[in-house]
């Protein structure tokens, strides 16, 4: 299959407008978002939606959230990441698999429906996982473009993915919020170098291949600036698979959480990857698509059931 | 000389309220400060201050800057900080002995009058220093009391020196500006552990010692939450020798440059280290005291003499 996002592969860095629409389908009264924010999306790479859950849809994230952290010896122990030089856990992968409010989260109508509607195709979850940024401690995340990792490590062809993060915490400007760069995502940056074998086993701790570089970085942030997704518990964040983000680490006392998700085109399942032979493991892209069927009503009326 | 702060002896953390006034001279309508500001600082133990300079101060301020980061091999080498696993400048200390703009600033009366003011005496410059957080990697600088190094590493005696700071650039919440935990000035944190031999040496990339408990921080936190610093090249900002500070790291590409002089009472001269026996070189905390004598008119006016 072509490479139409060549990356680490060059000594020089190189940037280059994408080879795929924002929008698949053209916004009709009947989307899941209004024409505003569809335009939104299309121009800056996101979204930042308030209300969609009720508070107790939230409260029973926010427990399931807690009882996954402390009760992480019950995981499979491949899909627990751990904050560089300490043993608190940072992310879980597989929370569909793993936790029945997570997958019912998941396949919910209110996040499904916007990736199907960005994505004019039924959906999947290539990855999905807990976020959790610890208080004092809590580690920056460098910039970063998902989609060149997903393209390059396991094989996700085109832009034809959209990730959704349900914030659990309370998200600011300086306790480590995702910080975005508006309109990067019509950008594609192909970075320097090779990918090493076995990169994802510290890459999930601390990038150091896929990162972008100085020049392009400044360019991006030099047209539209950085955003900061800030929001209370609740607050649903849409992005690009392509728009540059990290965040900045986290010394307040108040740790950073969040549910996250990434809905991949059914269409667009994964092929041999574009940089190592091997591919990444099965919690951080999924091989055996499974289309969602959207659930409908509230989380707590189907746990109650 | 009695050790009223005692910090770095116990195996355990200890909050107690100071033994110092925080204004020490009753506000009068010939104060530097208005009624509003000066209790606003014994309240909060810092403030920001606008328009206390020229656009084209400023201007020369941050030239300066710049000729000295980048001209930095004429200057004593021992006084250049670089950053951890870099050879980028984060400090120049003693600024004002090493060049005679930031001397002159040093000396200008709308700092060292509100300096006087707080203290209620002659004042000299105990540290100086250019601090420079270079973006994409500046690093972040954890939680910390000044006084508590001033007083164990250098032996201040007594909370009765200010700190003041001029932005030389554009400060915000998402480039590494200094965050400030109000009213945290009035509690004196003793911390655990000892101090080791020559602990400068590392303290100023990474601080190990003199470093806060996480429920003393939960706790000052909690009464008051946090701020952050935030202002455009100009702005001044002006702090309690004990409030509790910090910054996160620096991801954005816009760095992040102040200069900071630190104004201790004459009253309030170094004695012997109340921690280790060999207090820390001259540059981090000067034991020959040269009172200032206020200089009057603009700083480009006086280079241009």
């Amino acid at each position: 299959m072509e490479d139409l996002y060549p990356s680490r592969r060059s000594h020089e860095a190189m940037m280059s407008p994408i080879k795929d629409p924002v929008l698949y389908r053209p916004w009709t009264p009947e989307a899941p978002l209004t024409a505003g924010q569809a335009s939104r999306f299309e121009r800056e790479g996101f979204l930042v939606l308030d209300g969609l859950f009720t508070d107790e849809e939230v409260r029973l994230l926010q427990e399931e959230a807690a009882r996954l952290r402390t009760q992480a010896q019950v995981l499979d122990p491949e899909t627990l990441i751990t904050e560089p030089n300490s043993s608190e856990v940072r992310s879980i992968f597989a929370i569909h698999q793993q936790a029945p409010v997570m997958q019912r989260l998941a396949s919910d109508r209110r996040l499904v429906g916007i990736a199907e509607f960005l994505l004019d195709d039924r959906v999947y979850i290539h990855q999905s996982r807990l976020n959790y940024k610890p208080g004092f401690r809590g580690k920056e995340f460098y910039w970063h473009s998902d989609f060149e990792t997903w393209h390059v490590e396991d094989g996700m062809p085109r832009m034809r993915a959209v990730s959704i993060s349900v914030l659990l915490t309370e998200n600011d400007a300086i306790n480590g919020a995702l910080m975005l760069i508006p309109g990067s995502h019509t950008t594609y940056i192909s970075c320097v170098g090779e990918t090493p074998a076995e990169h994802y086993l510290h890459s999930l701790k601390k990038q150091e291949y896929g990162v972008p570089d100085d020049v392009s970085l400044a360019t991006l942030v030099d047209q539209q600036g950085i955003v900061v997704a800030e929001g209370k518990p609740g607050t649903v964040l849409v992005f690009h698979c392509n728009v540059m983000h990290g965040s900045n680490g986290n010394i307040t006392p108040q740790p950073r959480s969040n549910a996250f998700f990434v809905y991949n085109a059914l269409s667009n399942r994964l092929q041999a990857p574009f940089g190592p032979e091997k591919p990444r493991p099965w919690f951080l892209g999924t091989r055996e698509p499974q289309p969602i069927t959207p659930q409908t009503g509230l989380l707590t009326e189907a746990v109650k059931r």
